[in-house]
């Protein structure tokens, strides 16, 4: 079925402020959620409405917490996300970068004990959206084996990059794993084989079986040593400035996962002046390659169509899924 | 053979005072060689020094030449290569980068109109032994195809990431490919396959023979799609900064390869305050992981180690490699 991007928020947003959110920070949240699903990211929007309701009630997250600045230096700033709602904490840092952006040309917020931020290319598009390049990251639970070993001990941490641009903002948000277990069973479950090698077998051989890899749990890093690498820079730079939590203290259960360290970094380029279109100069090379297994995308541009083909048609939600939301 | 260090800068620095380098540039240069062979990085020091003579000679790099800022505002400011030797532009940057940093929390350099920064780990290395963590990354010539396509379209970006840490800094320092087109060759050379798939082969698969790859021009991006979109963000950010080039503007002739655009980010966390040794209990925990198909490693500890031993023992060259810089 397909609902609308306002009936979307408009339920949403009812059914938190029955659960004790604060009206406006209902509606935040609430529209976080549709903004997920009608970008087409829908691992992270109401599918996962089920979970965040659940983490409310088994009290990992605060509803009522807002995030608190506790220590800051010229454009770097430390909050204390006191385990609030993870994506209206990120959204809110988000802002605070680009404000601190807006004065000092580059700001960074490192946020400390917040709770998972749900999609992440969120705040990607919300830097963008206020004209600044974007990038953050955020740690994890560990879920992926470092280079070298079989048991998890590193996140999949998650990095957003966004670029503006009028004509359609470049914005990136990857794992650092190259499946997340989320699509392992979203194949397994279609009884699809993924696309390349996702992880290891219980033979320890690189595979493309999901449902092997699920038992193993040996989830493969984007390009091996590299990804696991990356994982490690990413957790150890935002625990550091975050004062917060690294990925060996966070709890390994999903329902549990909490005290997340993230940091975000919005930059604005406007006032150094200078050559306009460079981003369009580089989309537009990236169109006129000659395509070899399929069409050459710039990162965001299938995020943007689909946005305008849910705004247009109705968002696509699962009837069992948004039953149960409206019973709520 | 072996050469010590001393005697390794000593002599690069004699070179390059004959090549018209001021004094103090000509030592910090050779340092920058030396360092990255002393640190086990072989293909970007001296064997490297034989193209950079070359590009001196064919006039992409003017030794003359320093940076100058261009344009500021508050923690971020650009600045203009100038045509210089890539290693001192950036160097030069890391430690404004550092300072501002320092003076506001975080600072941050975008650099335009550069050269070839022989190893980006160097300037993650110089952040880190400032107590900063440090985050640059360059744009290339074009020399991965996007994904979806055959053509080499984008460059291969190299990302650096570093964090401080007492008992030796976390240091990652990744290009966008799985292999560089250098790696390819050498393991081509010594007979050897790729530890796993590097790139496509002449019939479209994924393959581990270098040469076959190195023939298609076809070499993978780390992550497959992952590592193509990132290189995508890391160009336009990096253009978009330094009002620079990006990689489709880039002379695609190794030896032409000229007016790079860069971005060079310090944080500095020691005014936040709050607990320390964070990276050292990421590291500790790694370090107690069970092995798998190896030991782990975090990301730099290799690096270390192979300095100490290339001080205490002498840096291996190449004889006919050291031959014919002692006759320069």
């Amino acid at each position: 079925m397909r609902v609308s991007y306002a009936e979307m928020a408009a339920v949403l947003t009812d059914v938190l402020n029955r659960r004790g959110f604060d009206p406006p920070r209902a509606q935040r949240c609430a529209e976080l959620f549709a903004d997920t699903d009608r970008d087409g990211v829908y691992t992270h929007g109401v599918e996962r409405f089920r979970r965040f309701i659940r983490t409310i009630e088994n009290g990992v997250v605060d509803v009522q917490a807002r995030p608190r600045r506790v220590a800051a230096h010229g454009a770097l700033e430390r909050w204390d996300g006191c385990g609030g709602p993870g994506n209206l904490n990120a959204h809110a840092s988000m802002a605070r970068a680009i404000a601190l952006a807006q004065a000092n040309g580059i700001g960074c917020v490192a946020l400390a004990n917040t709770n998972h931020w749900m999609r992440g290319g969120t705040y990607g598009w919300q830097a963008a959206d206020a004209g600044v390049i974007g990038l953050c990251w955020t740690n994890t639970l560990a879920n992926v084996p470092p280079w070298g070993a079989a048991e998890p001990r590193i996140g999949n941490n998650p990095l957003i990059v966004a670029v503006p641009r009028a004509a359609g903002h470049i914005v990136l948000d990857i794992a650092m794993s190259q499946f997340s277990v989320g699509a392992l069973q979203s194949y397994a479950a279609r009884g699809e084989r993924l696309p390349v090698a996702g992880g290891y077998d219980g033979d320890g051989h690189l595979s493309t079986d999901p449902a092997a890899i699920d038992a193993t749990r040996r989830l493969l890093p984007i390009g091996f040593w590299k990804g696991s690498g990356l994982a490690v820079l990413l957790d150890a730079a935002a625990a550091t400035l975050a004062g917060g939590r690294a990925t060996h203290e966070i709890p390994t259960e999903p329902e549990r996962e909490s005290s997340l360290s993230q940091v975000f970094i919005a930059i604005d380029p406007a006032p150094l002046g200078g050559p306009q279109h460079i981003a369009d100069a580089i989309v537009d090379h990236l169109h006129a390659t000659p395509p070899g297994d399929g069409a050459v995308r710039y990162p965001g541009e299938r995020t943007l169509e689909t946005r305008r083909r849910n705004l247009a048609e109705g968002i696509p939600v699962r009837e069992s899924t948004w039953n149960w939301v409206t019973s709520l």
